[in-house]
């Protein structure tokens, strides 16, 4: 049975869930009025085979999936001394929490948990020059089509954000955070604001299936050793506090965020990306995560 | 021994101990550069008899007794109802800690911790017509003098509290907060950066050992009843995580502030003002501490 | 209005609400099977008149109320070294957390939550001949009759106290128990497993309000100071986690127990025992507060 | 390069830097006494070849290893029941703690957490007729030879571990253990007191490489489904409160024990064991980390 095949058959056999159960995120209205009953599905493979099906080709917004892209660039902006201010294990708690940060003195447990992609957020704003574009430049260029940002969603999400200020206050009252609170803020409520459909995410992430080389142009993104502990950190972090649940059902590095997308990665084989809005009680899409259970164990492609 | 008497033995015995421990607060400039070789002691009885000792005529920033103040307006202008956003029981955690806050879904534990004070802030912006100003107006009729915010102070506040702004946004992320983060946190730092001398402090905590009654007018500021739950809340919660260990070697109602202040309330019969600069590691004036614990063993005054 | 109406007037007031709110522990059989239509009051002063009304001689299980004598206990035997095992400060969290028990590295905050209690217990093993003999022979002394344990009631809290059980060891675990487990939970069962009745507990707690000097001989109990101290924790950490509500509605020195009891004092005047098996949330008895609260009220015998 | 010649290798590398850094575990004297100079490695492919070197044939204490044959012989026993009484999570803190215990209402968090695998325990005592016996012949079919428990090892644990008696005994206070504290104790001390050698357990562990058929005869020890979730409960819980740092930085499914140990599996390829006694900050071995990142950097066979 080949890639395409199976996409359709996941298609068939979600589509009748729909809209039974789930929630979309309520918590700004451009999120909120999304249709629940909505499934798209796509991937690419290591060499550039694509697939996709259902509502593949509609764009969501990307959310907490855009730390996968902002690492990235810290990584390769700060390297190693990148991880003088953030950690690499699982927070064990919900992903906004701020238990954890005040018991460790301002240094987040891992750059997937809200706190650490603002502490990533920091570190872009030092070490770029235009965090912003040059964040919408990487993306474009990995999923070959430009991508913007989408204001109303990043108003709102600045509006409504008090818990995501309080945590950049936080790590700042601890000496933490370099630069102006605001200025922090910005890039990181800007970067949640992307819409993306699924083949552009499946595309945007294929760099961590093929050793950190870019999949048009061939160049290094990152290096292969960086793209495997990105991959890691997926794992063990990508998923709020169900990367064990994650791991358990489904074996694959992944990077879900609140709009119903996750990207998922299988080592040197293909990126994959799912997209269902409506939410589990952990803030993950719940066909989507039914959707990767199916794919992999279809394809016997856990990295278990 | 009358009381002019026993402060003056107090001074005698408290100033060659100047200057040998604790350490001025030093988040702020204006904080950090006062001498810590001060202290100062003033005291008025129910009955309007004043003693006063010391550097009891020098003004320092009240700091957190200032909470005293905006409880004292906030329950005159919301009565019970102010009870449903702010716990009174002790935090038995740092004065601003955001764990408890975090568990408790958003409601301080009582109206003398920080969070607290933020939440009693945004009553008196909502109830009031003009906080700073009433605030002012309130302090200065206790005291009989007018009294003043200085604003270098308030605007250093205000630059450097970033875990203040951290904690007004996380109430605001639990809907707990009615107004304008911003707005609050104004009133909130302000109240904090007003000068005030042994002797003002001593007069304008007065009514709570008068059963609520104006130390001048004879008007009651707030009732009995309330007079005495505030008492009871500063024995419980007036020294931030200290109040157990106040009430054993002490054992009165205390307020104090990081600027070396501490009021005490000798329930029917006097109030007390007490002020020296160095802090012990709870934040509360170590010098002021043992003036307090002398008092109460002289006089056997103590509540218990 | 003398004391015995005062008392009369509460039993009226409080009967007709018997047996419509809260609940009697459950945890035993022996607490479960009381009746929870119950009532009792009775005070002692200072100078040795007594008053009583309503089901003041019916026994009851002590519980939680035996740390202030297993505490006054250890205060006679090992001074000031008690405190380096146990701090003073509310714990602001459940009677039984393990919380603070652990960030605090085995220190439990106060003596009289349950982890408190049983380093107070370890004290007694240590410098006692016989705690248990002891314990019994101080009570006894102080109500002027023989009390005992009930042996039923210390069984059933060694076979259900596994929260108890984990205390201990967790602070064994930290090196700050010095005996063994069993022994110290043997004690810990039994002082909290003796059945007094509410007239009993008034004179035994009344040394707390005669500067420690025993109400029947007049011999130091403890030292006045002690019991100045006694009586602070009482008031900050007497009634699990509502010592600020106590504080704040009753405004006494109390200490309760799961049994219904709550002891309380009113420095220099007199001492109280209300009991009603019905309890509250907070585990305290919900009418033994109310008839508190009507007290003081009354009297205007409140501390602040 | 031939799979003896990656290990000899990685025994030349480490062997200079023996006895440099780390310490052995010191809570009970047999662990204390081990000499931190020793280092072993051993692995055994899918397809039974075999290969070790340096002290691969001393036997240590398997301790916490052993988390993983008893969640084997639970999950086999009481298939999808398990999991009522234990999360899959990381827990985000260090291995021993209770305060998610409490938070949790005694459901600990991963299988691989002391509390997790008391709770286990507690399982194989109401599934299994004799689950010392039952493990002991479990492992021994595994690594083909008899292995039997260190009694003095077994002893010293039961009569230290506090912290393991007070776990259980507050699961138990939540009502999630169905047996006898001290029944269930005696089975997890036990398990933890076997000593084993490095080739022994590469054999023990190779069917979580093998989809769960036993490495010799070839029998479904556990499903092929059960074998990759051990893995992934390795990988994301295996290694104390490190367990992102060796996703990070080996990419590994591993599990560690305090006698200095670490079994890790190559999905698909092969199991590995490696050895040297001495630990770091987390509770794992210091060289044997070094060891499998040498192994991983070598041959490329991370997961990710």
């Amino acid at each position: 049975m080949n890639s395409q095949e199976i996409l359709d058959d996941i298609v068939a056999a979600i589509r009748p869930q729909l809209g039974k159960a789930g929630a979309v995120a309520n918590y700004i209205p451009a999120l909120a009025r999304v249709n629940p009953c909505q499934f798209g599905i796509a991937l690419r493979t290591r060499d550039g085979v694509e697939a996709w099906a259902g509502d593949a080709m509609t764009p969501f917004s990307i959310q907490s999936i855009s730390k996968v892209f902002s690492l990235t660039m810290a990584m390769r902006l700060a390297g190693e001394r990148l991880w003088e201010r953030i950690g690499r294990e699982p927070s064990g708690n919900p992903f906004n929490s701020l238990m954890q940060l005040e018991s460790e003195q301002g240094i987040p447990r891992n750059p997937f948990i809200n706190a650490g992609a603002i502490a990533v957020a920091d570190c872009l704003v030092t070490c770029g020059d235009d965090p912003k574009s040059e964040m919408l430049a990487l993306i474009s260029s990995l999923c070959d089509e430009p991508v913007h940002i989408d204001e109303e969603v990043a108003a709102s999400e600045a509006a409504t954000g008090f818990r995501n200020v309080a945590l950049a206050n936080f790590i700042k009252s601890f000496g933490k955070l370099d630069n102006d609170v605001c200025t922090v803020l910005d890039v990181y409520f800007r970067q949640c604001a992307i819409p993306m459909n699924c083949l552009q995410l499946a595309r945007a992430v294929n760099f961590l299936c093929r050793d950190g080389s870019h999949p048009f142009s061939g160049v290094q993104v990152i290096s292969a050793r960086q793209a495997r502990r990105i991959n890691a950190l997926m794992l063990t972090c990508g998923t709020y506090d169900a990367a064990g649940e994650f791991a358990f059902l489904i074996g694959l590095p992944c990077k879900s965020g609140v709009g119903g997308g996750i990207v998922a990665i299988v080592p040197d084989t293909l990126s994959l990306c799912v997209w269902s809005p409506a939410l589990d009680a952990s803030h993950n899409s719940l066909l989507g995560q039914k959707a990767l259970e199916m794919f992999t164990s279809r394809t016997g492609l856990s990295i278990f």
